[in-house]
């Protein structure tokens, strides 16, 4: 079906969903929590077809690991549309007030209207962004992967189905199939799109933020470091660093800059290596760390500001927090950082003075997340400052629309 | 001075105005208080250098009186900054929760950092916005025409002089002074600049939308529809009418379209004529219209489209509300909406439907204005739908950040 039928559909069902209660929201996800359980089995097998035909054409490696689906994260995705179905509405809500002259203004949160989500190959965002789109009164138009085509037809007929169950047009949620490229390019340049957002690699964000010219919220590219201070407890800094790095390595909060103050890096040093050499993490360091790990590898420019996203990390030793805070302006992303310190006024200050979404103190960035936030899940992560910053839930699939009560107010006659 | 070390010197000191209180950044708004009032006759003399030389260019008409300044908007931008003084700080607020493993977040709100503005004539932009981006924790590099550059330049002197007695840097506040359109287009592609506003016509606003890379938020341009409903207090629609399109024709939330339902166009269709051609208003109607009120021009497709910003209204006769809210929908430019009905019904579908920034029922399009709101000022009123939606103000120029408290919490090891 051409792109605009389908973004007129989504509209005109749109508008039914506006006017629909809480209660009838939390109806279409309790829906799908229903039909996710009963086709456990079909949802499988369809992801079985997409796992074998992408080892066919050689994807390995955490790509291929990103597009697996298995009864644990099924059961865990289950939870996030519980948790969503938990969560205040966020329509409506927002400020009155009353003008000297009587006018009662009323700021009305509302949905967004129809969302685009472009997406690389996990298919539990079918899901989760979904849920966050419909429980906000929003359609969604879904772009994922070739790779995970089968995968995602199959969990856009379940809420197409739950949609049918709760008397709401299917049209709310519709995938893109077609896997020409240049249907996602017309996706991105689909007049009355009311947001689009890319999810995925650094590649896809770039190309979709250069291109579009329908909004987009930037997200997602996650060069996130961990500084390690002279005051910090190295034992806990070696914890939080063996999670940022090993949690889940294909990943945007997944660590990729390892900054040590030199005070302390003789003993630390060789104790992170140690502890990540067991997972066969090749460390990329600066002189002064090449000095201490034999087996680092020489650390290039590009290195600061890869987003290795695998078993790859840079490793720099810095003579203050000062120059690490200056590192981290330089290279990082805007994502996530953060600084092991047991100084309060270090704390601070790097809290203070990091301009990133989310900024840690004695804790993993592995908990930039929505559903980690408490938010049931996450339409992505954004990385820019306007509309959105760091985990996106439902609020930023909203907009506010003021409505005034009057009794014939003018203003200046 | 080059754009980019001007933005370079913004930074600097929008970084140490991030870590003033409340009380420091308000300081600066109480030192402009005094200096306005203070050098109030050297502010008029260089307005009527713009105005003179405006005049001799050729310059006329709602063009000229937007660039004019009397003692009494003065007084009234003063009035405006002292609203803005008594505001809640918008700084540091954030809701506060804590994870089930003790790991504690907070959402702090945190100036955007530096932002550009390009506006035409209206010289009261160089006070308002600027009160708002000090007292937001941002900088501000200000692009204000040719036309009011001597104003401009004194104002800014003051805003300088302001910074400078409260020990905060004079790069805060700076005008983009050379008259080369090339300068402009250089602002709407200065990498690092957080946010960049046009402020102005139609044609000003989407030159900066299409050209611009940096983040925009796209402003005021308003064809604004006031709707008469057959169930319509006449005499209530009619001084609504008067005021939104005689209170200020010049500007964004003035009237372009009457709508009027047919089962009362006879009647109140000659009287609105009558009330709007002792302004001279020249009325661009339909067939009906036509036939109703013989000096009536006939519209074209164009008049529904058209913002005048002056002495002219496109008139439509329709069978419905559902008609009018069709034609909204078609031709508004989602800014300011107003239906005059006493029905229950009708008014709370017209709310609910409209898809604009402000919707009023029972009263003028004109009190869509931050002043009016009583945000003391506004930096604009936004007619997009993400980050900000309507006028803008505090709210606006910032944006939130989330720093985490923890004592060793990992979330996969």
């Amino acid at each position: 079906m051409p792109l605009d039928v389908q973004l007129r559909q989504a509209k005109e069902a749109q508008r039914q969903l506006g006017n629909t209660t809480t209660t009838q929201r939390n109806a279409v996800l309790e829906a799908m929590v229903a039909l996710i359980e009963e086709h456990e089995d079909s949802i499988l097998a369809a992801n079985q077809d997409d796992l074998q035909a992408a080892a066919q054409h050689g994807v390995e490696g955490p790509r291929l690991a990103r597009l697996g689906l298995t009864r644990e994260k099924l059961s865990s995705l289950v939870e996030g549309l519980r948790t969503v179905i938990q969560l205040a509405d966020p329509l409506g809500r927002g400020q009155r007030w009353t003008l000297p002259n009587g006018l009662i203004l009323q700021q009305v949160r509302v949905p967004l209207g129809v969302i685009g989500l472009i997406y690389e190959s996990r298919p539990g965002v079918t899901i989760e962004a979904t849920s966050l789109a419909v429980k906000s009164g929003n359609a969604i138009l879904l772009r994922g992967s070739r790779e995970a085509l089968h995968t995602n037809q199959a969990l856009v007929d379940l809420w197409q189905t739950a949609l049918r169950k709760t008397d709401l047009s299917p049209d709310l949620v519709q995938l893109v199939a077609d896997p020409d490229r240049s249907v996602a390019r017309a996706l991105m340049h689909l007049k009355g799109l009311d947001l689009l957002i890319p999810r995925g690699g650094a590649a896809l964000i770039q190309s979709v933020v250069q291109e579009a010219t329908v909004p987009v919220v930037e997200t997602g590219v996650g060069n996130c470091h961990l500084y390690v201070d002279a005051e910090a407890d190295q034992e806990m800094a070696l914890h939080i660093l063996l999670d940022g790095k090993m949690g889940n390595p294909a990943v945007c909060n997944a660590l990729e800059t390892l900054l040590v103050h030199r005070n302390i890096h003789e003993t630390f040093l060789p104790r992170a290596y140690d502890l990540l050499s067991s997972y066969h993490v090749v460390w990329h360091g600066d002189e002064t760390v090449l000095r201490l790990i034999p087996d680092a590898v020489p650390a290039t420019e590009e290195d600061w500001a890869e987003e290795y996203l695998g078993l790859h990390l840079a490793v720099k030793v810095v003579d203050s927090a000062e120059e690490a805070l200056a590192h981290i302006a330089r290279y990082g992303s805007g994502h996530s950082e953060s600084i092991v310190t047991n100084d309060y006024r270090r704390g601070q200050e790097f809290l203070s003075r990091v301009d990133a979404a989310c900024v840690y103190w004695n804790a993993s960035t592995r908990f930039s997340d929505g559903f980690q936030f408490g938010f049931g899940a996450e339409v992505g992560i954004s990385t820019q400052k306007l509309h959105a910053r760091g985990p996106m839930g439902l609020d930023a699939l909203t907009t506010i629309k003021t409505v005034a009560y009057g009794s014939g107010q003018t203003r200046d006659f």
